[in-house]
């Protein structure tokens, strides 16, 4: 553990690279853009999937799944999602490999051309109301509320471990209904549950909005975002909810008869989020000595180290942290008793500390003698020695500590980094520093494209609780009824 | 629900595609050998993944993952690997698509073709240890105990919904260790969990064995499996855990530094089930008026209809059903009230039926009055008129009865099935009928590859708990030591 990292004021991007390896959650694959999920990452991911997926469940969602391989002509079916989705695709043109004639490996078998090429799904509208259509006949088939996880491709030029790779694992909601109304209701449901996952389990505040007309999903009339801010002031966008419209159902020809037997398109919304909320997890929490996490989605929350010289005092500790296990296991809590013969303490102080886990639990000979043990909980850094008896009661109450101090600090620090801003000129002097700027907008795509072609910023959404304010946007001076937010995004 | 369906006597296989979709567990999809797993399916191969997961975890696993692509030089790196898995790939050729100059619509970019090739994983052996390579360095380092659930493609020619198809979903284990014993004890172990899980769980009773050499996984030294008799007499291969020997230790150059600093291959193995073993649940229990899902595995284990005339009726149904729900749940017990009032009650008999949901509850008036209800169970197609009164405790039997039922009458189907054979002549006679036949072979890729050809039946499996009993070759008269098992096979 002698190697410097970066840290957070000298080198953000860097602190941030460091820090995905050095808390073992995933590193980059040979393969392009590819990263590799390791079992500390995956640990996090999978508690994250368990809340989510069983929100869904309570929503009244069931799970299926539908190929990974769509048809090229598929996605040429709705005119706005093609230009969003057809260009970084990775395209399936053979099924077979062989030898090669002269000896020299296996090449691609140019017999086995496939006749239309398949894509690597980006996303999956296509194939799935493609499978609607013989699903829905009539109002008696609807809603159909579906979700799928899996993993998705996307060619990105470049990437970044979690916030961008080439392939993520992520949900996404498929829904189907009768009323306009209904869906609406849908894609506001599920960006509610996104937002309390986010709030409750990540500890990360987040603000509900709309995407702008030129922000939103390829193919869908409404997108509802939740927007959350990053440790450097840059915003992240942690999960969508779109409303479709008709759209998709007018590509597929998906109709339903209603009980007068008037036959209908269909409403459609699709929700997601992905193992990007990894990445955003990392940059509400962590610190220069590694990554923080949440008691709630840890894998861990509670390790203990032994420290000890005889084989006596070695055992007389295992017995006590037998004893705390039980105890802790009783209440829901997860336990790890490191007992290692292999690394020191020291050593695995330092590792627990990089990998967030909330709390460490420490026993030596004299605090065997004493009855305490020490107590170390990574989000303050803090230590304290406590009495072993009623441990478990005091963990308990720290762990729930440890998660309300994330979420309050995390909500003080976006809180002191937004502004309302009027002048574009005070704008541009203070985006570079990061942060929010709620600032008035005269509702035009020129103007949203012109600060960002000047500023990098976007208008990463229309509040759902914005305040009616009359008020003149701050570049072109036209009246704008309320402020948007504008920032820089990853 | 007029329609006439085939019967297991008159064609099995029809039945077996028919059931899927009446059962409404997939269907294919318009991708060429994709199916998609339609939500009731996707709930069973759900909780068997839940249980196995637990089981793994149990065990010392952990997941992770690893990217969907691999480079195509990766696959020639384990030479025998390389023939059993290179032939049937997709091959990602480009990762761009464009609008075709003429305005005909999409197509691919010649621009954007990849360097090397990419594959989509058949199996991740090689990306796997292409990873490890980067992770072991010292005995400290092992064993690396991981595990991946993901979706795979094998461009299978021939598809059938669940038991062959381009598209499945999987897990595969595989593991790093410091010695051969402990990867031998490993593959054993996880064959373990396999068998209990499907005989516990699945109703299904497996025999363990070890495959002959012309039937191992491409790479391995030894392949483990667990082989399950359906009920047309053929044989289903329902789990493969594989001993790897250092095959792709040395393959990708992954040594590890012992306590002696001496370097040393890393020994492996690999280990998986996948969607198919939905057909072998289908194909174990189910009759001619659909699917049966033992009770462990079932998403739903109790459906009540209510049958009613009046709105008071209704009302009264619904409450004694709410109070139902409650008991029932607090037992652990899944359980759904289907008050749908667009459907009569006989539609929804005939539909929980095809599903297989283990136990059927139905309630009407005159029930009501007498505090009773009608109580069905799916396995045995038997009612019975119960007092409402201590019902939950009734199901919970019932339950624990249906599921004992059938993995006895599934053990009884086997071993009424199961023939010793000394004659090449009467094994010819009898194989075309299905079952599994105890055999001696002279233990000669020859003798196997000839029956083959002649009778289209393989050794399913080198029984492990073989006797030793000294008997001539069926087929050549040479002598061999405990008799192997042939069987025609899915």
């Amino acid at each position: 553990m002698a190697q410097k990292y970066a840290t957070r004021e000298e080198d953000y991007s860097k602190w941030y690279n460091e820090l995905v390896y050095r808390a073992d959650l995933a590193e980059h694959s040979d393969v392009r853009g590819c990263m590799v999920i390791k079992p500390h990452g995956y640990a996090i991911w999978e508690n994250m999937r368990a809340v989510l997926d069983a929100k869904f469940k309570e929503t009244g969602h069931s799970n299926a799944y539908f190929p990974l391989l769509i048809p090229k002509s598929y996605l040429s079916k709705e005119a706005s999602h093609v230009d969003g989705f057809a260009k970084e695709c990775a395209v399936v043109t053979h099924y077979r490999l062989k030898n090669a004639e002269d000896g020299s490996g296996i090449i691609v078998d140019p017999a086995a051309k496939l006749e239309e090429e398949l894509i690597i799904r980006p996303t999956s509208e296509t194939i799935i109301w493609n499978s609607y259509k013989n699903w829905i006949q009539s109002y008696r088939d609807l809603p159909i509320l579906i979700n799928q996880w899996a993993n998705v491709v996307r060619w990105e030029m470049r990437t970044r471990l979690f916030l961008r790779t080439a392939e993520f694992l992520w949900q996404e909601g498929h829904t189907a209904h009768a009323t306009k109304d209904e869906a609406i209701s849908e894609a506001e449901l599920m960006l509610d549950v996104y937002a309390e996952f986010a709030e409750k389990y990540m500890a990360m505040p987040v603000i509900k909005g709309r995407k702008t007309e030129s922000e939103r999903f390829a193919g869908a009339l409404d997108t509802l975002c939740i927007e959350a801010m990053m440790q450097d002031g840059k915003a992240l966008q942690a999960g969508t909810s779109h409303f479709l419209g008709q759209n998709f159902a007018k590509a597929f020809e998906v109709k339903f008869a209603d009980k007068e037997g008037k036959l209908e398109y269909v409403w459609a919304t699709s929700w997601g989020v992905s193992t990007r909320l990894m990445g955003a997890l990392i940059m509400t929490h962590s610190d220069d000595e590694g990554f923080v996490v949440p008691p709630a989605l840890a894998p861990i929350q509670v390790v203990a180290v032994p420290i000890y010289k005889t084989e006596e005092e070695f055992a007389a500790i295992s017995e006590k942290m037998a004893d705390l296990a039980a105890k802790l296991k009783a209440k829901g809590i997860s336990f790890k008793y490191d007992n290692d013969d292999n690394r020191r303490p020291g050593w695995k102080f330092a590792e627990y500390e990089a990998k967030g886990i909330p709390v460490r639990v420490a026993m030596g000979p004299r605090d065997l003698e004493n009855g305490k043990a020490e107590i170390a909980r990574r989000d303050l850094k803090t230590k304290e020695v406590v009495d072993f008896d009623g441990l478990e009661n005091y963990i308990e109450d720290l762990l729930a500590a440890i998660q309300t101090n994330l979420l309050e600090k995390a909500r003080k620090f976006r809180d002191d980094n937004t502004f309302e801003v009027d002048s574009y000129e005070e704008f541009k002097q203070k985006i570079d520093n990061g942060g929010f700027f709620l600032a008035h907008w005269d509702g035009t795509a020129e103007t949203e494209s012109k600060v960002k072609e000047e500023t990098q910023a976007t208008i990463r959404c229309i509040p759902l609780d914005q305040k009616e304010e009359a008020g003149f946007c701050m570049v072109t001076g036209k009246p704008s009824k309320g402020r948007v937010i504008f920032a820089k995004a990853y």
